[in-house]
């Protein structure tokens, strides 16, 4: 095969990933780049701003497995810098590709625009450090095509994102095409000298257990063992619970699966069911205070067993570099069910449910404390749910999802504005997929976007990429004037948690959309129930928008969290 | 006076260095820091995301001499970092302050959220540390409040950014009251050993001349001897140049001032004159390739002496750490005018002029080449005229100026998105001067922003802080379908150089704006025309936008620059 244009190299070795589309923004140190794209394969997006591009391929990401980004050096790498970082507190694996002035300007230490006009051109890079797991310039086409693949390996060996910059001299140099020929394998995990002793004492509390429990967590989602989880919880019917990192990675509609675990924070019987249980396998924990409701929801069993990104770890003994796929895996082979003594079947417990707004006083105002039960009638199977860090953040993990449904809510990293871009990205994906027949047989599903005034605020023009692309989202948007969560944190009354108000449902008008975009508002309980109706009678493609009016100091339950947070935090004042 | 709490202090100590309001975005980790804002007598600004927050008080600051933002930890900060950056490089004094987690949970690293939940507190002052002047953690009351005056003074001094965090906990830390009645005083410049040696080489120089220049640039403006260049300019009648960066800076009106110095791409008849001058002063020279039209517009005269932030350049002989200021003021005192034999009165050169709309065939299209000496017929004494990177920054150089108004155009950082949010800093800046009779008592005085399709995307938002803070602004949306300065450098005809229609004028009603806010767009010479005779005849307070839609493909001949730039560029390639 004949050697090919280095952009050209990249460009293809992201679609043969399954990346269909590149998201960012044009600038004139990746305009010769961006020529590749689109012969390469690949769909340009072209959003709006850099963050809002980097928030959609994040969101992309975590629906298709890769994601990329485009920016051009210095602004437009930076723009997008802190949702790189939030890519790598919560795994989404974003390939971030910058545009960087020619070798020679850099060597010259010529004072071009988009520097510090100090001659200085690796303070970015530098910066991106931090926040990437691996880092990579191409100076030299001889290394380049390695570089290119090596990188692309290790954002999808950890799942998180890596940055790699690419001189305007460097998009043309020739690389070996022959490479091509042999697509990029991520390293297989590799069995360690302790695996089957590893394996042995995992069965044997398995087998011991007599009230186990099974915490669901996100970092299942890297440890690729999802699916291998999914089957252990079939196989066993063992009671399920979940973070809020893991919700929507496994079938809700299971028996046995309960819902987002909340500690001392949710249901008294859920929390002492989990008290008492005598061993909990924890997959992929991410044990950070804002997704274990301040450390509560860890579960408290007699004995624990956590299968983590950095190896196994049975009580207090930690087995590192042992991979907890190849354990799980072997796990399910050597399983005697008939060894298991464990319950069956679940325990009786408080179940996630919807609610008919037709069982609530039509004219009453909308409450936060039913409202989510409510809206989560708008659910179907395959449907990606995302609420945005705030309110709504907490009201989905209230949803039961149907099945072959997502989840995104808040976790770590709890930028907020990343949601609505986020939602995008994966509608984009989640829209690839059912046109690759990739989608679980479901050509309906849509992204279903919850979100506060506030953090619409924050990205708003990220709706035009959605009407751009046509893309099947509903937006709702949560109208409690001003940033609840925060108030509810602290400052209850202060005109710092305000917000300005704009005319909402002016958006989809505004940003382009066609004049008859369904939009819509609820102040009562009647006037959702329409919307409602309408969205299960009305074919829901392309772009809606409805607001649900509230009272700016109504809050949903979950949110006692905070409270406890800025306990805990008033207490190490002092 | 007794103790006060450190939040105070330092809120205390911007008021008293003339800040009267803070910029930025409320979040957990800064909150209680938030209560100290307005009982400091500082008004609160809001702003819709960080990103814009730090652009505004970037434009804040410019006009006022100092700026502050406040935002969260992790997710705040970086949001905002790519205008910490644009600040550095381009001389705005931000402070930049993070509320961050308390002392304790950062010493036990514990997981909470805004973290990549590595227990890690330090990534992102190492990251603000490439693109800050000066950074400081507030973690022991003892040495905060010198902390805080240290960190302000180096602000003042270098006219860039700075970097403060205060922790949660040190929030309401005692520090000294009495320092508060020690005003912060900016350290005077030094003489040197050398610097009447320095003065009188460079009058001798002075008397020498017989064909100068002078070159206005900048960094007069972090230097502070704009008045006393502008003195120097009075005193001599030297004929004027200016930069990009330095334009706006001096009086306009002046019969010596020429215009924006263009070397080879501007008028002949300027640069054969520039040329052929036997000296230039280069007052504050911020020789970056696109503030110096690709370096063609560095006077090229047979001597030069230049007044940089390092200290004084007489032709080769560099004098590290002379003040310009020093040697300017002793200067202007020890001046003999009867020695200077130069010219006294400027060459006939071709002025900067406005151009009637009535002067051109009135159904016409719009074209660029005329449109922006037609849109300067907006300009009114004391306004600030901004033009966003792009083909508007090109526009408003070419536009004569009242007196005392200030200009923004395009200069190193580039970073398109920066001119809407700086507006609403630089309005909010005027604003409060007019209100305290400092603003040249010119009370009619708005601030004007020219900005492209693409640039208006991506911070739009930020209008509703303008309509919140009901700020003075002219909105000239330059409606020409897409990235046209990108489509100049490259992809005249690619999809990625295109941006999303949007329905433009709904802009004011979506943010808020009173129903009856004045939009109006225009495509000919005539609708522009009635434009424009409205705007003379009423009252221009309050938001009012208009759009002028050009053709995709017509841009100002000043982009020749940026053709040139590419041209260097592939150069360099090969």
């Amino acid at each position: 095969m004949a050697p090919v244009k280095l952009a050209h190299y990249l460009f293809t070795r992201l679609r043969q990933l399954g990346v269909e589309s590149v998201h960012g923004v044009p600038g004139d140190f990746n305009l010769t780049m961006l020529d590749h794209v689109e012969p390469a394969g690949l769909n340009w997006v072209g959003n709006a701003n850099e963050l809002n591009a980097a928030y959609a391929a994040d969101g992309y990401s975590r629906i298709k497995g890769l994601g990329a980004i485009v920016t051009t050096f210095g602004v437009g790498e930076l723009s997008a810098i802190n949702a790189i970082a939030g890519a790598y507190a919560e795994f989404a694996p974003v390939v971030h590709i910058v545009g960087i002035p020619a070798r020679q300007i850099q060597e010259e230490r010529i004072r071009v625009h988009h520097t510090l006009n100090d001659g200085e051109f690796k303070r970015f890079s530098q910066m991106h450090a931090q926040v990437t797991v691996a880092q990579t310039r191409l100076w030299d086409p001889l290394t380049s095509a390695d570089q290119v693949d090596n990188i692309l390996i290790q954002c999808l060996l950890h799942c998180r994102p890596v940055y790699l910059e690419l001189p305007v001299d460097m998009v043309d140099a020739f690389v070996s095409g022959d490479r091509l020929q042999t697509p990029i394998v991520i390293p297989e995990p590799q069995p360690t000298h302790n695996l089957d002793d590893v394996i042995l004492k995992i069965i044997s509390k398995i087998e011991a257990a007599k009230r186990p429990v099974i915490y669901m967590d996100g970092e299942s989602r890297p440890l690729r063992i999802v699916e291998e989880v999914q089957q252990f919880v079939s196989i066993t019917k063992w009671p399920t619970i979940a973070s809020p990192f893991g919700k929507g990675l496994l079938d809700e509609t299971d028996p046995n699966f309960i819902g987002v675990y909340q500690g001392k924070f949710g249901a008294k019987a859920v929390h002492d069911f989990v008290t008492e249980t005598d061993l909990a396998l924890c997959f992929g924990p991410h044990y950070s205070g804002t997704n274990t409701y301040m450390w509560n929801s860890i579960p408290q069993s007699k004995e624990t067993i956590e299968f983590t990104i950095s190896g196994v770890k049975i009580g207090p003994e930690f087995y590192r570099d042992v991979s907890p796929k190849l354990v799980l895996s072997r796990l399910l082979k050597k399983l005697n069910m008939s060894k298991i003594t464990a319950y069956r079947s679940t325990p009786d417990l408080p179940r996630y449910e919807l609610l008919a707004p037709s069982s609530i006083p039509a004219d009453d105002i909308i409450k936060q404390d039913k409202v989510w039960k409510v809206l989560g009638n708008l659910i179907q199977p395959g449907d990606i749910v995302m609420g945005e860090t705030g309110t709504p953040g907490f009201g989905v993990r209230e949803m039961p999802m149907q099945k072959h449904c997502r989840v995104f809510s808040h976790v770590t990293w709890l930028s907020i504005g990343y949601m609505l871009p986020a939602a995008q990205g994966a509608a984009l994906a989640q829209k690839e997929l059912i046109a690759a027949s990739k989608w679980h047989n479901i050509n309906a599903a849509k992204t279903i976007l919850f979100i506060g005034d506030g953090s619409f605020q924050m990205t708003v023009q990220e709706m035009s990429t959605m009407i751009k692309h046509n893309l099947d989202v509903v937006i709702v948007l949560i109208n409690n004037d001003g940033y609840s969560i925060e108030r509810f944190i602290h400052g209850r009354k202060q005109g710092y948690n305000d917000v300005a108000r704009w005319r909402y449902l002016e958006a989809p008008s505004f940003f382009g959309a066609p004049k008859d975009t369904y939009t819509a508002s609820a102040k009562t309980w009647s006037e959702l129930s329409t919307i409602l109706e309408r969205y299960k009678a009305e074919d829901t493609k392309g772009l809606s928008m409805f607001e649900v009016i509230m009272e700016r100091e109504d809050a949903p339950v979950g949110q006692l969290q905070k409270v406890l947070e800025m306990q805990i935090e008033r207490e190490l004042k002092n």
